[in-house]
């Protein structure tokens, strides 16, 4: 992802203009940070600008549409990395507890929980975000955990886990309770797990 | 709630202009409609007057305020009618299921459902929105059940419990997971109600 290059080379100038990287970049913090506070109807790439210090045409050229540059911004939003390995490298039997720690350690990182943030803010209303969630609720990042468990209707057990890890990070990130927000991962992950993995690889 | 009583009276002319109360009933119908489709900030009090053909004075003297109208709109969007003394009418070991069915039987209903995902589309833009769904996932219908059942950290209980069907509501009506979609409220119930049980009464 060219969101990742360094954007500032330190020490010596090289001669290159190091602008449209440093615009790339601060276009895409700028609109996740949006995103994640006014939600995707609430945003729009004049807005963008704006606080960029960049002409709008600038977003346009990087990005294209609104719809290109959300999914740049929040692309990565809701999978933490390698979930499935890293949940079977444990006993199975605590399969559920391991997904529940793994994903709120991930969602706690300030960067992917805004991405995070600005995909439940705009899931709402907007189709693609929409589309987003439900590809977590059903394909994309659980089912192939409840594939790698081999137990009976992976499809419905993803989308029951899939819902409530939705249900719990809504509660701690947006509407903020504080019974939840207050949690370590590991707390939650204790509080959850049992629920989990009965979704995950027990009886239904 | 004055939005209850008859919209028309049949049969005989009596006189009186039936004029305010249609209007006043039919407002809040539309009103529903729009925040349920468009969210708390996507909907105006123009739209709605609009759509319900008066003038936007009219909605203003009956609701004073959009927050008044959201308010009157989505009132008993989250609590099924007597949870508490339902849930404890049966046996205790299987609260969880009960309170689950009760909960999607009654959003199920079509006037529930709209208000619910009003609600549900708007607390992510909305601090009135948001403030319900707290109340729920805290204090105000959930809390109360887990009192009932008298086991230790009962606004805990009260916060994974209000989670849990925050999730399982949003991916059924709003995201429209199809394997959450299709389920009746009873085997929604019989899926998750294990979890429900040991969030209201289990070891956490």
């Amino acid at each position: 992802m060219n969101d990742d290059v360094p954007v500032v080379s330190a020490g010596k100038r090289t001669g290159r203009r190091s602008g449209p990287t440093v615009s790339h970049r601060l276009i895409l913090d700028i609109a996740r940070g949006q995103f994640a506070e006014h939600g995707y109807e609430g945003t729009t790439m004049r807005t963008i600008a704006q606080e960029a210090g960049v002409d709008s045409a600038l977003i346009h050229h990087f990005f294209l549409t609104k719809e290109g540059l959300f999914e740049a911004a929040v692309r990565g939003a809701l999978n933490p990395p390698d979930l499935v390995s890293r949940v079977m490298a444990g006993p199975r039997g605590r399969a559920g507890e391991r997904t529940v720690e793994f994903f709120f350690t991930y969602w706690d990182e300030p960067e992917a929980r805004e991405r995070l943030t600005a995909v439940l803010r705009s899931a709402t209303e907007n189709d693609e975000a929409a589309e987003a969630l439900r590809g977590f609720l059903g394909d994309v990042v659980i089912l192939p955990l409840a594939e790698a468990l081999g137990r009976p209707e992976p499809r419905l057990r993803a989308a029951l886990v899939g819902s409530h890890l939705i249900g719990l990070a809504t509660s701690r990130y947006v509407y903020r309770v504080p019974e939840l927000a207050a949690l370590t991962p590991a707390a939650l992950a204790a509080g959850t797990g049992k629920a989990i993995q009965t979704y995950l690889a027990g009886l239904l």
